[in-house]
């Protein structure tokens, strides 16, 4: 049987949301024990002209809500980019995982070949379903946990692939 | 229609190849322009603990064929780790390219329920061939490629996400 596009999305998208959760946790802890405010980190960035920390956490919660609700056919939470801390990006995270989880199999049905819009300030971009996810969510998605990831690696937090695949990975 | 094997893996696999050798090509050229060696760029890092720049090119296409050969059922390429150059890195892209253009989607049925197994020297992993996609190869693809991106991000290379995801991304 082949892939749904639920199973091909929301636990997906899930497992990595968990992931990230425990890759904050650890961020915070370390900052601890290095006696440096963890608010630094949610502002740094790998250049100049890229996001920080915090907003690059934003856009994947962000692309995984997004995800869920079209392909669902539900209308997207939305979410004030307003986190000051890890705390508040911690509370992101699990409301967009309760959302993920509240979303059912039968809503996706058929979802491969809808029509997929995205709307940005100076392009539209037309999707189907399937390459919606394929081409746009996840590489978006990852592109955004890994240089969250990135990001703290490169200031010292020590985490390994397996922070970010999760166990057994 | 739910999403084949196939096309949940080699087209995403080979859009993604296509958006790295075009990096590639960025890079070389900028280093040009700015007068310094692109050799540089290969051994660059985003933390002394993290693989440079020439691995994570090394990774993706690793990832791509082993995901590719392991899913079709046909023995991986193997590919010695002697790239020295932008051109060889280019060399190995193709070389990927070209065996993942000649896997034949009938090859792929029924891969998803496959037996999946990973040796590596301290651990073994048990996947089944639709978890193996999902959980291990792409989130690692797509991991050393935003890698990659972000190291030359980082040293200055101007790239943007359109040249990661590729047109009309």
């Amino acid at each position: 049987m082949p892939l749904s596009m639920y199973q091909a999305s929301v636990p997906v998208l899930l497992h990595a949301l968990g992931n990230l959760s425990a890759i904050l946790n650890k961020a915070l802890l370390n900052a601890e024990s290095r006696k440096f405010d963890a608010a630094v980190l949610l502002q740094a960035r790998l250049a100049p002209d890229m996001f920080p920390f915090i907003r690059q956490v934003q856009i994947v919660t962000d692309t995984a809500k997004g995800c869920g609700a079209r392909l669902a056919g539900v209308d997207i939470p939305s979410f004030p980019d307003t986190e000051t801390s890890f705390d508040e990006l911690q509370q992101r995270i699990a409301k967009t995982v309760v959302f993920l989880q509240g979303l059912q199999p039968a809503q996706f049905e058929g979802s491969e070949s809808r029509d997929i819009v995205l709307k940005f300030p100076h392009q539209t971009l037309n999707f189907t379903g399937q390459d919606y996810l394929q081409f746009f969510v996840l590489p978006n998605f990852y592109f955004h946990l890994t240089t969250a990831y990135a990001i703290l690696r490169h200031n010292g937090v020590p985490l390994g692939k397996v922070d970010y695949l999760g166990g057994g990975g």
